[in-house]
């Protein structure tokens, strides 16, 4: 067990007392009073009210961070911080009750809205960052990097949302795969690019564009087609095995 | 003129003690009493300390509001949502030298960080209302129009902030339609379908698909490309006037 009971104690105790008689009623006081600790013990756990509701992001920035300091040089940079933005979801998926809790009281004080506002950007810069990295070298990259980080989580936040607006029914795994894989069908490289089980060996280093001529597709278009339909077309026909 | 000098006033006295002595170590009443009226006056014209730092964005979120509004039904989404991103650049490049100086700041006092963000989701929320209603009818329309509204934000952040950075030298307008152009081009239709001055009438009501035939594009593209490149070879392809 990494979470301290004491720590856990405190949450629910001021989750307790938040639904009870309001955000900005309770007090610190109020919070440890009901825990049966002492003020030091909160203050050693959160550094400030506003951080016992949202108990869990430093660890889970921290997470994301390593996660993406981890990967491989050659990783799919889409799909990793798609994978880095996941974390997100299952620490919310963790506790749907507390989530649920935590999301209503969050809509209804504006503190805690800029809190959570700030956490946020927090997460997307630490995408960002890692994908201003990996575009080092290319034009645009910084831009590229904060469009696709913002993209991300807004779609993240898009499924995670309705998933708490649904008191945390349903699926939220499946929602939030959904909607990274229309941004990875929009910024990214193919999604499931193991799925071409190839019949023969795959192409060894050096022969890629001899033995590449299954891999060219031609997409037909039409001027004023909107590009996410265009994007999708190409992605079908790009995740389709193709007929030899 | 439609801000009222005072006000213009208590902004600058505000600025100034700012810089001199500290945002934190600065008071309404050290503000009021430089610019030499009462407290109410201060009042009048902002809820709060904070509010004199960011005093344009209410304006300009009502403008931005005011101009979705006012879209045409078949107006291209994108490039409305672009549009009403270019007037937050219009604000912040009216007054540069305010502007740097604000965004120093912001970046120095945490406080005024969370106004930031604030202000940013009220704009990203504002835009993506307009293309929540756009998308209405088509599917997963709410996680487009978040995802879109994200990036052009993002984008537009991106521009200007290097211009602020830059202590405000150089064309901030170049750099945010240069980074609006890679939005629409990933997810909106032709940036300049007006270029395409075609050599007899423009087709009559009906007869788009007969006279179609020219609007044809036709990509050919590689598996694993990155879908960005893909994007920018058919947005190229879509704003180069077909050659007859």
């Amino acid at each position: 067990m990494t979470k301290p009971p004491m720590r856990d104690a405190l949450v629910a105790a001021a989750f307790q007392l938040f639904l009870e008689r309001g955000y900005e009623q309770t007090t610190v006081d109020d919070i440890v009073a009901l825990a049966g600790v002492g003020r030091r013990s909160f203050f050693r756990y959160f550094p400030a009210k506003e951080d016992v509701v949202f108990p869990d992001h430093e660890r889970c920035l921290a997470d994301m961070t390593a996660h993406l300091a981890a990967s491989a040089e050659d990783a799919d940079p889409v799909g990793r911080v798609c994978d880095a933005a996941r974390m997100v979801l299952l620490m919310y998926a963790e506790n749907p009750a507390f989530s649920v809790q935590r999301y209503r009281l969050t809509k209804k004080v504006p503190g805690l809205r800029a809190s959570e506002l700030s956490v946020v950007w927090r997460y997307q810069r630490a995408l960002a960052a890692y994908l201003r990295g990996r575009f080092a070298d290319r034009p645009d990259g910084t831009l590229q990097a904060d469009v696709i980080a913002a993209a991300v989580v807004a779609a993240h936040n898009n499924a995670l949302r309705s998933w708490l607006r649904s008191d945390g029914q349903g699926d939220a795994t499946t929602a939030v795969d959904h909607a990274l894989d229309l941004v990875k069908a929009t910024f990214g490289t193919p999604p499931t690019p193991l799925d071409r089980d190839e019949p023969g060996p795959g192409p060894g280093p050096g022969s890629e564009s001899e033995s590449a001529s299954e891999d060219v597709v031609i997409v037909v278009s039409r001027r004023g087609v909107p590009m996410w339909r265009v994007v999708q077309e190409i992605e079908s026909a790009l995740t389709t095995r193709p007929q030899n």
